[in-house]
């Protein structure tokens, strides 16, 4: 393609793209094609010849776009929500435009050093001391396994790195409710999913101080050594919160790292209001949140922040001669700060929405979610047949259709009404396990959802729910 | 931002992109500013009111665009290319646009068909086996440890996963010239570098077979269990090619797992006249090559394939409640593919490059590319002061100054002319060290990159290089 031809085609892609936002509520939030549906309508083979770019638009609307499940619908309410926005969008357009490779300063200065400034501003406007340093992670998985590997590294006072991990002795720590990722992240580095310890929560589903205490001495007790611990801001089950200052006492005692994982609630923390959760934070290791969640930054972007730079650096650092450069000690090489050596130049986007959007303009979002979803909440708070499952600390609620006299049913009775809710493309949802029950989990967190999309959803649950008990009565179930 | 101004700015972007590449070679290569330029140039802090994105452009080409240094140009020499293209950047802006989250089938069918598809279809094209089955990873560093982790698994039979890790006694093996990522990954998987063997190569620089079954031979006589190797299939320093048959037979012999790395070169294998060196692909357990280097597809894409796909799902595997699905059986939850749970929908990107090229398409450039680094090799071979280090295999010139009389100076000179050429701004050119020697790179590998550019490098090392020696005879250096 040359480029009169982008310039006439990107056009294209523009106005499409502006189409599909202002036409988003008219597509199913949820793709609901069958396995193969896409896979079978795909060109069988290659072409040798390069065909005209021309169609691949046309080609995108109609057999891409069936298989899209809409996570920028503002009628999405399932998992945490991924958001983009326009000032994200063209800052990552430059991005993949310039196409540079940021794995050292010298590939392109201004990665790194944009990089480093963001990073510092982003901190900043969150609350995170000065003491801490943030570096651009793609997710919150891999910044929960650079947090374990530098962990592992420390204790081990960087031998496993050199001479290999050699023990079945070592312990981490998390709640029941902590995001899968941790326990991948230690299986990842070797520590055995043996030796993640999965400690039970309180009523609200935030870990259990004393258990987690516990714990620990019962570890230190049998010969175990206590490594690696993660404090939730906001699990992923239902955004509960552990103490970070209670998990941090029990950390600094029996000199385990605390990694805190606030990949959704983390955006949470631009507010004054919220800020509190983040109490003890200075005793932590390292912090990460996601704002590509709900800082309206798209996929991957997460910021993953440490206290001490030259133990990450250390846990990472390699140093062929075809990477070596004149500036190395004084600018931030990013390759050492993580798995990959490559990467992109992702603070970009995210400088263009923190300014595209100003803090408060940021602020005013997030409050927004915060405030439809305990409306939400309150709605069903007042129902007979509704029940709340957990506190509502954020944007996430988790509840359940509960009407009397189907107590033995309540879980096969939401799975249907979630599939109902979902099948019928109007919103989508998703549910979790609270307590060993199916629960319904209300999330909101997309840009462009506002209350009448939440008084529209909550109607709708409610006649489905409704519905599929009707028809039980009738004995159609 | 509304949907109006998207519309509106969008296309200046677009416009931006288009002048960009028009004019490219108007900007030095490599940007040439010191450390904290482009620091100190930013807004000192973040906004409380969202300001207008209007003047993001124009802080991009002032302050942003001095210390990028540009890799899209046809003068760039230097490192791997990271190639991109305007199908790839299209492809990557509806991407970004419908912000998917392809962590599951569920959460966006489209992006997990059509990455399967695409994998499959790429795999024919460069001629792998259909026995292998293709995964998009985020670069070759990710995808090495996916393999060293999957070898840890297979080996400890799923154990160090559960139990940990706890043995200092498995060995892994590289030549010298492997990529560091290799080493990043064995520690990071715990086998520690003091395990990583690295072997010895022969004058081409490829794996010396010989001394590769020794050492395996002692490790196994030490007590030593020979758990992973890897085969370069072009290496960084000078895209050597170990032969990936007679590494195999090694690794059968002991039970070791294979891992071919092909970062760079595998898309030479959509060449018939280079597919030889794939012989003995098929013993291999794994592959990568990043279209994100030579296939004109931004970074980043990384295709991953291996012979057991179960292996390497049962490495990953997690299954939280909240991410079951009733599909779960029928299709690919790239989830349990990876370190990542999140990922982006790159298929996309790729399929247009794929298809806007077309196979013949790609061969010619790629085929081109290797005329030119040939052409370029044939001149050094022919000056009295300049030598050829290593066999041009791809697209990888490996060389000196080394004009007699300055024999002792050799190193230092070449380092002088590298910086000399570089920081001249026309090209950018890197350098490796080969037999301890520091020797020049000259990559042919940008989209753009056409003979009249390779001639003007040429001349312009040339004249740098005899400028060095006539300024030495002066007694300046």
């Amino acid at each position: 393609m040359k480029s009169e031809e982008f310039r006439k085609i990107g056009i294209d892609y523009i106005n499409f793209i502006a189409d599909y936002f202002d036409n988003i509520e008219s597509y199913p939030v949820k793709s609901n094609i069958k396995p193969g549906d896409i896979y079978s309508k795909l060109d069988k083979e290659l072409p040798e010849s390069g065909i005209n770019a021309d169609g691949f638009l046309k080609e995108f609307e109609e057999i891409i776009m069936p298989g899209i499940t809409h996570w920028q619908s503002p009628n999405f309410f399932a998992y945490f929500p991924s958001n983009n926005s326009f000032e994200s969008i063209l800052g990552e357009l430059l991005t993949s435009a310039v196409g540079v490779q940021g794995m050292i300063w010298e590939t392109s200065p201004a990665a790194a050093e944009l990089e480093e400034h963001v990073m510092k501003l982003l901190g900043k406007a969150i609350g995170l001391p000065e003491t801490f340093t943030g570096v651009i992670q793609d997710t919150a998985s891999t910044a929960a396994l650079c947090a374990v590997l530098t962990a592992r590294e420390k204790k081990t006072k960087f031998e496993s790195n050199k001479k290999g991990y050699s023990s079945n002795r070592y312990r981490a720590y998390c709640s029941q409710e902590a995001h899968s990722s941790i326990e991948k992240a230690v299986k990842i580095a070797g520590i055995g999913s043996e030796n993640m310890i999965k400690i039970p929560v309180n009523d609200d589903f935030s870990i259990n101080i004393s258990a987690f205490k516990l714990a620990v001495e019962n570890d230190v007790k049998n010969g175990f050594i206590p490594l690696f611990a993660v404090a939730a801001l906001g699990t992923t089950g239902s955004t509960a919160v552990d103490s970070i200052r209670e998990v941090a006492a029990v950390c600094r005692k029996y000199n385990i790292f605390l990694h805190v994982d606030a990949a959704l609630a983390g955006s949470a923390m631009l507010l004054p209001e919220k800020r509190h959760f983040l109490e003890g934070i200075e005793s932590a290791d390292s912090f990460v949140f996601n704002p590509h969640k709900w800082l309206f930054t798209n996929f991957d972007c997460s910021a993953y922040y440490v206290k001490d730079k030259s133990l990450l650096i250390r846990t990472f650092e390699i140093m062929p001669e075809y990477l070596k450069t004149a500036n190395d000690d004084l600018v931030n090489n990013y390759r050492d700060w993580g798995i990959q050596l490559g990467r992109r130049f992702r603070s970009l986007k995210l400088w263009y929405v923190l300014r595209g959007f100003g803090l408060e303009g940021l602020r005013k979002i997030i409050r927004q979610h915060i405030d439809l979803a305990n409306q939400f909440a309150s709605k069903i708070n007042k129902e007979t047949d509704f029940e709340l499952l957990a506190p509502v600390n954020f944007n996430t609620v988790c509840f359940r259709f509960a009407p009397k006299g189907h107590e033995s049913e309540f879980d096969k009775l939401n799975a249907k009404i979630l599939a109902d809710v979902n099948s019928s493309g109007k919103i989508y949802i998703t549910h979790t396990k609270l307590n060993g029950q199916y629960t319904l989990r209300f999330v909101v967190g997309v840009l462009r959802t506002e209350e009448t999309h939440c008084n529209n959803a909550y109607n709708l649950i409610r006649e489905i729910a409704y519905k599929c008990i009707s028809k039980e009565i009738e004995g159609k179930i």
